[in-house]
Formats: structure tokens, sequence, C-alpha cells
């Protein structure tokens, strides 16, 4: 595959229109790539010196275990997303990445990125913005777990996942296909994977939102954005801001 | 006051050694120095082009307001935090910032962070650092209100800002100045005032910390740090990572 129709490129190019020689850095991101097989963690909690990932092919999913056993998962990665990037600036990982069944990643050494810089500045710029929108996404999962009913949650969080996938190229118009189980989204959302099941039913039932055999699909997207009170101004975008 | 010693050039100097040309650059986002009076956003929801500002003394709240009327507090914000970066970078402001009384700030616009960039690719490094540390503070609140009790979400929440402000020369050991009331640490945490109330009656009962007369003191801080499970891993650094 050309890395030029790379998830990444898609997702920065989004931002800012890449020139020749940013997509060539660009391009040497991608020399190591790896598969990783599901339950088998890309980077721990408390690794020292973790490397970070682009991730190419499939999901994972970023989570904190707690002393008690218990375990939030912070967010779900999608292909064009960086892995483990804050846990490199930090020297250890504050958090772990678990492939959700096969995926595949490109590992990218810090100084890589860091020489990034120096040679295409612009690149920092568009690197900022997309760790940005990861925050973005952190945010809205609090304002889920503060404010929002269960309802609520589960229709915000796969509106997302649908608008994160459209930008790189990865959901048709209206449906996507979606290898979360109800107890992944159980863990993201902080309700039970019973809990999960009978919203999902509720929002078949009402002819907004299918998610059967690994597909999501949008019966009824205006009133879905309305349920769930969903702005796309952080994932949304009309053409690159830098041109 | 000297930029020298700004809590900017604290922070960002906590990760890269800054060199004259670097502090240069840090100096002249310092140019443009408003006040604030509480009650009257820097920034609202929804406001196109927003300013970016870096706060030089004072505390801030972000916070998204939702339909039914309630908020969620997303983060505070201390002296040296950058305030609406994540807005500038997506031209539209997808959170709302308050002062908690009387702030001094520093309008920064994108075009000289974008130009700093260029110049001195290291505070790229820098300010990725910075908006990744804030990222891990609001991944820590998603994991406080998705699973950690009250006690526990207290604790975590005033061993967090204390360690902030230690890195910019605003805490004395063990404690530190805390303009936050007991409806902000609320909306904040997803509890009742009456319930932080009761928290914090019962950490000062069991001689853990002190919350008085706008003073945060910590009693016992290995008990405490023990109860909240609070790992300073995204906080502490034992010196620049690029000298």
């Amino acid at each position: 595959m050309s890395t030029q129709n790379s998830p990444l490129i898609r997702k920065l190019g989004a931002y800012v229109s890449l020139s020749d020689p940013e997509l060539a850095v660009l391009e040497k991101f991608h020399q190591h790539r790896r598969t990783f097989v599901d339950k088998n963690d890309l980077v721990y909690e408390g690794q020292t010196d973790p490397s970070a990932y682009i991730l190419a092919k499939g999901w994972v999913c970023s989570y904190k275990l707690l002393r008690g056993g218990g375990r939030q998962i912070v967010d779900f990665q999608i292909p064009g997303d960086f892995l483990g990037l804050r846990s490199v600036l930090f020297r250890t990982a504050d958090h772990s990445i678990e492939p959700i069944k096969t995926v595949e990643a490109s590992e990218v050494k810090i100084k890589d990125i860091f020489g990034a810089f120096e040679t295409c500045p612009r690149l920092a710029t568009a690197i900022l913005w997309a760790a940005s929108a990861d925050e973005a996404i952190v945010v809205e999962r609090l304002v889920s777990l503060g404010r929002r009913n269960a309802t609520e949650r589960v229709a915000h969080l796969l509106l997302e996942l649908g608008a994160r996938l459209k930008l790189v190229g990865l959901a048709k118009e209206g449906s996507y296909e979606c290898p979360l189980s109800q107890y992944l989204l159980a863990d993201a959302l902080g309700l039970s994977a019973i809990h999960i099941n009978r919203v999902l039913r509720q929002l078949r039932e009402e002819g907004l939102l299918t998610f059967r055999d690994g597909i999501v699909t949008f019966d009824n997207l205006e009133k879905l954005v309305e349920l769930a009170g969903f702005d796309t101004a952080y994932l949304d975008y009309e053409g690159p801001m830098l041109k």
C-alpha cells in the first residue's frame, strides 16, 4: 500500500496541506511496521522508555488499571492515530494499549519525531493538532461520564467514532465496521455490558441506530446527533487550515 | 517581574533546557498581558477564531455546558498553563474558560506560536509535551469519574494541583494556596458541594489533609498518595529530557 494514502497522511492532511518533503518524512515514519495480536499490550502502564506507534490497521484501546482491579478505558484508537506519543514524551507509559483483534502498527522513535520537527516545522503544528484532537476526545468522554445519561453516552461515542473513521476514509456514508464488544463499550462509558445491551436495543427500536454483526448503521443521523448533543467542531474540517 | 522567572518558562524549562534564543521567543509571548475579572469568560464555547492565552497570575477553570443547563468543569488552570490552545488550533472554541477571581493572562496569536516552531523547533517539542501533560490530567479526571470514589477523587485532585503548582514554584513544602470553592470542586468531580464538604471533613479528621481559609495542607502526604493511588509520573521530572 502506498503510504500516500495512509490513514495518518489523510488525517494530518485534513489539517495541513502536506508538501512533498513533509510527505517524505511521514513516509519514513512507516518503515518499521509490526503486527500485534489481541490481549498482548503494545505498551503497558509503568513501562519505561516505551515506543510510540502509528496505528495502520485495526483498532486498539488505551486503558488504565486501578488498584482494586477495575479498569477504565480512556479511548479507542483507529488507523492513523498515534499510540503512546504522550508516554514517549513522559519517558514512562501512563497507560496501557491493547489490540482489539490483530493490528498492524508502525514503530516510531522519538528522535525521528523530533527530527521531523527540525526539518519540517509545519509537521509539528500538524502533530500538535492531532494531539489536541485526542485531548478533545478525552474531554468529551469526561463530559459523558460526568453529565450524560447512558443513552447519550453510547450515542455520542458511536457518532464520534463514525466521524473519526470518516476523516481517515474508513467509514461509508452512514455506517462503519466496528470491532467493539459490549464489554469494551461498558469499560469506556462507566456502564455494565447489560446496560449497553439495553441501550443499543432501545436505540434500534427507536429507529436511531443499529449495531449488529460488527456494523454500526445510523438509521436517523439527525435525531441521533440531537439526542447525543453531538457537535463535530472538534473533528470536522472544511479543509486544511494551513495551506 | 522578569519573564525569565515566569511560570511558563519554569514549566517548559522542566522539560527542555531553554537556550537564549528560545527564552527570547517565549518572552515575546508575554507582550500582550491583560487582566480578566471573575465570571467573565476569556473564551466561550462556540467562539470562532478565539485567542490563546498564557496564564500569568491567578486560576481559571475550563468547562463545557450541557443543553440541560448542567456544566462539567474539565480542568483548572494555574500560572504557566496555556489557555485555549486547542480551541485556536480548531478555529472554534470547544470549551469555555472562566477566571476564578481576577487573573492576568498574556494573549498569544497562533501565528506567533507557529512562527516559534519555525525558528525554535525544540519549543514545538516543549509545547507538545505541555499539551500532553494537559491531556494526562484530563485522563486522570476521567479515571476519577469512572472508577474512583468520592474520597479518592478529592484527594487525587488536590495532590495533582499541589504537584502542578510545585512545578511552577507556587507551592510550599506540603501546602499551597487554593482559591477553589466547594462548588467548583463539585462541578469538576461529579459530586455535590455537600458531599465535597463531608469528604474534606473526613480527610481532616483522619489527619490526611486540611483545606481551610484557602490553604491546602497535606498532613500525611504518604498516606494520602496511597489512598488516592496518585502516581506523579505524568507531572514529575528529574530534570530536562532535552538538554
